[in-house]
């Protein structure tokens, strides 16, 4: 089954910064969506709106603090319920890395292209807001094609 | 095999612009590596050169116009020879849509994810360039991580 897979590194002293973007209501809205609701702990569900482009719910799977989040889509567009999306944290230098995957889609789909594009582009936005203090969430996201 | 995708979309009336900055020497430069060189045809060879960090070296395999580009990859970095990456292009209302491919990865390696995020973020330089008339070619590339 087709991933996506992204790599970005933050200039940040640990992975603790990252870990809380990846594990916080306040850090999820600073950098995905200011929309996001819900319980960060294991086994909790967490709500991502986009306005009229609807949204995703997540159930917490894992949390290894400053080094791992796993998160299983159980609402949203058909494509994407049943998968996963991991965030694998680790030190290396001045770079707090980032490795992102979201597994297990059922084909190779043209959403996915357009997914595999957004998450790039929402990654960066973690990284800006961590290194700047300030990210790209909704609704300021940075738009990438004519689905937005 | 693992694939890297994408999908931008570049406002504009057809898409026309879009193939022209992927099977043109100055296009190619506008948006990707400033430092590019070679025959554009199908069976030419294209040099694609990054500084320091080295670069690719493309055969091109496949031209349909105003459609597709697809290229082999004869030379670069071990992970990346003899894969293949291909755009493909239509129109949607305002929008030139690029379906971006990169395949044939033998194994999803961390430099796979690196890959795909900067994939994402020249993507969206050829789109700057198309609409505004200025891409973020190497050396003004955005820099994603610790591997620039």
């Amino acid at each position: 089954m087709p991933d996506i897979l992204h790599r970005i590194g933050i200039k940040s002293a640990s992975t603790q910064e990252a870990y809380a973007a990846l594990n916080t209501i306040d850090g999820l809205a600073g950098w995905w969506t200011s929309d996001t609701q819900g319980q960060t702990e294991i086994g909790g569900e967490l709500r991502f709106r986009f306005g009229a482009s609807g949204g995703f719910d997540m159930k917490v799977l894992e949390l290894d603090p400053g080094k791992r989040v796993l998160w299983e889509v159980i609402d949203g567009p058909a494509e994407w319920i049943g998968t996963r999306i991991s965030f694998d944290l680790k030190q290396e230098d001045d770079y707090a890395i980032v490795l992102f995957k979201h597994m297990g889609w059922k084909e190779p789909v043209e959403f996915m292209h357009h997914c595999s594009t957004k998450w790039g582009s929402f990654l960066m936005s973690l990284k800006a807001l961590i290194e700047t203090g300030k990210g790209q969430p909704h609704p300021h996201d940075v738009l990438i094609d004519n689905w937005k």
